[in-house]
């Protein structure tokens, strides 16, 4: 349909991202503070709220084939895309556009299925995408995300029990200001009589998606990672982890996802996990060499 | 949180969109062909789908003030973002997955106020922005968008009246195929009895959103804008227009918005709406002249 | 020639600037400080060396036809071109690397034209490109040079008035340091018997190029410009004055340039020169209407 | 200096080429046809030439000691800048232009040692950068260098053979075209007598440059190349063999440089070279690990 206002169409410039480098999409809730306040989220952690974010990672999976890994916890979700992957011919704008649409129409299309609250409003999520040069890399940032998870679930746990005990916000921010992570879990193993090691995994490591790759054999699928059961055996010792069990329960119902989606609660700082995994990260980034005739 | 890890973050690299130049945002519907024939929508026009978008569209007029002016029909929607824009910073990403992510999730949110039956599946959107340096390129902008929603439902109303008739699909292709617009006209007059001038605005013009800016004095408002009145009196013609009357009066039903957005279906081709508006467009582009001590 | 490491071609990623924008490429000297003392540069001004940049100016000026302005001071040069112009589909690699290619190029070149001394070793550029969206930042971006060049120029007279009397660089510095122009003029005055305004102009304003159009009528070529003299009558006051003269000479030997391009010392400030020469910045930015067919 | 233009700074962006990443800088002959036909360049290749090329290419070492490799033929010349350089914080304007700059100056400087002709004028040369993520790119960039040296060195050879038996340069067109690397072996030993094996490895394989590292133990600094010397035992055949000979010798004069580069004549398509010479592409990619404070 050509007219003479077409001329505006030569300001569209294609942003396209280095081939064969891997790709990672960190989508973030916006205003999630104020989001999980008006929906009465638990705290320091909101179950459903997490395998909402879950179910929203997996429409994702489906849609795109290449992506082959996930992490997510709290509102962030990141995702792999592989090296050699041409997803519209690797333009930044139409993939991270797409990422971002699926992850936010999913989330609100699904939040009946997980909460019996009314959504208040629709909440949103931003994006960026990141190129990284090696495997190594990718290892890294899946690393820096996860410590980023135990660091912040350990802060909020004690933050949340001090408020619990009656203190107010500001009072528990001052008595863990610059403390250091043996103060946190002697605190709430002293104070508040909680085990920090027997919190749910879902909470201390978050979630990990991985691609089932059916056209692979099954040794290299990794069968034999744990996951997938949340609940495991320990002994309770407070209120807090009686809850915590009611937590395990939840996330055992709340997290069936698509056959083609396995979810884990893996550590995945460990070379342990990335060994078993090999076959998701094993991309075919060698160059395609075509015919030899120098 | 420091460790080991951080360094991944150095390879993440902000996008700067250009100073003082206008932003246009436009959001498109991925797959809506499907969308649209999973969810039985109205052809060549579905009024109720039209008006949930301007809902989502009203939705980012809401959380961006610094978006003066959008248009929208079909499936797509865009948005101008003044020329001098703050907002993020002007970083890429972060300005156009926001946008894309509201628009997304009000969409769904809103979908069962327009809709009586339910959203089979979650849609999404992808998006594009790009830079305009002159305020006539982003008028130029918005006319080619308004000629792209007339040539598309002057061809869309005769497909369908054909495959009305009896036509399959793709007799009703061979038929149109290379035909110019008087072609479709006498066709859709003489063989439908449909009057194409009669369709309503709406459909002919598309969506037209205007900030309403409060602290501009009345004049400068364009009180005397026609619109949000879609139903004009015409003479009734064919069952075709039949319909079209009822589509008129959802349409006004539903088509209420936020007092701070105006919804208009004028004519943006002719300079008339531009002038009419000019406190839209009238941005301080102006550069922020501070001392001059030469 | 194709062979299996042809993919590597792959990676390659023009970057296009933005299309009707105005593009400015400022070429800058690599450690001038040093190059100007191996070279014995007069101080704070050597005529040659600016008459040979000019002369490399003209170099570029004489490949790139869009280029239509540009204005140097000290070791430094920008060059305007067109905002419609097409120059290498727009590329930044291949328009920077042109421009600063022929620039340094052409000062070697030149070198002996202009100094009797040996060109020690071989000096270099680096450039930057940036795109503005309005004529008005184009104006307002040759004053920021100006300005510039005049601060510079006052202050670095001053400076070496002081070292001549005696001061170390550092006594200088000191002296200098965060005073005002009043403080510079008088000093200069009482201290060494120096009026700033009888200056070369070529010094105050830095040096400007403007191509001669000749297919444009000779009322729009702006020949009331004064420029291309630099020797005013003044009444000589100093020792320096007289070196100023001796200067003024050899400024007027050395800039003669190719016959399409004019040399002006003029103030670029002021909207009385772009005025005079609007027919160079009155480019055809305006939409290329092709044919209204809506 | 602040004035109030200075805003128009704010227009200027850094592009920042992504961390760990391999960064290529192609140097490119502009109009270099045109360049030496006017300075009577021996065909298909001018010794002194290439020398200059690489006394240019060796000024680039010396500024940038992040430059670990180069390679080099007619008139194009490719520098390696190692994954974890920092040169200019890894902007993409500075260091392209900077590389340009100095291998154009250095190109003109350094001419009058090479030929004894005058320079008629300025020579430029264009550049580009790529990054490439892995080594292996890498390797394959510049084995495609020096396939491309090859294939466009037979062309020439036998191009100018029919050249100087009488033919016109279409004639010779004509003849060559589409036809494939052992016709023209057949060609230039059949009807000129010339064995392509025996021309110089400096024509047939390229220039490479390598760092010569000296903190670097003796056993990894390759001392086992071939290179530098230039000259073979070879029975001369033909007339064309006898002006080698001559090539020969002036190409051993030409070729001395800077003690801390090497320049080789090798085959760098296999694999071997790369290892000889892996201390040069082995570098520090290694994520910079902080403190595990997980």
């Amino acid at each position: 349909m050509n007219s003479c206002y077409n001329y505006v169409k030569s300001f569209e410039n294609d942003d396209i991202l280095p081939p064969y480098t891997w790709l990672i999409i960190r989508v973030d809730g916006r205003h999630f503070g104020m989001f999980s306040k008006s929906h009465n989220f638990r705290k320091p952690n909101e179950p459903k709220a997490l395998a909402l974010a879950n179910k929203a990672a997996e429409a994702v999976f489906r849609e795109f084939s290449d992506i082959t890994l996930a992490y997510g916890h709290s509102d962030e979700y990141s995702f792999l895309l592989r090296a050699d992957s041409k997803l519209y011919n690797r333009r930044r704008e139409k993939i991270i556009t797409g990422i971002v649409s699926i992850f936010t129409s999913a989330y609100v299309y699904n939040w009946h299925k997980y909460f019996t609250c009314t959504l208040k409003y629709p909440p949103s999520f931003d994006g960026r995408i990141v190129s990284y040069p090696l495997i190594e890399h990718v290892k890294d940032y899946f690393r820096w995300r996860q410590v980023d998870c135990h660091v912040n679930n350990q802060y909020n746990s004690a933050f949340w029990c001090l408020v619990a005990q009656g203190k107010t916000t500001d009072q528990a921010y001052q008595i863990l200001k610059g403390t250091d992570k043996n103060f946190k879990n002697d605190l709430l193993f002293n104070t508040f009589q909680l085990n920090y090691n027997n919190l749910p995994n879902l909470f201390k490591k978050g979630s990990t998606l991985i691609r089932k790759s059916t056209n692979l054999d099954n040794k290299a699928m990794g069968s034999e990672t744990s996951s997938t059961t949340f609940l495991d055996n320990k002994t309770i010792e407070s209120q807090q982890e009686i809850d915590l069990k009611i937590e395990d329960y939840e996330i055992n119902t709340l997290t069936e996802l698509n056959a083609n989606v396995e979810l884990v609660t893996d550590d995945i700082i460990n070379e342990e996990f990335w060994n078993a995994h090999f076959w998701v990260i094993d991309s075919t980034v060698k160059p395609p060499k075509l015919i030899n005739n120098q």
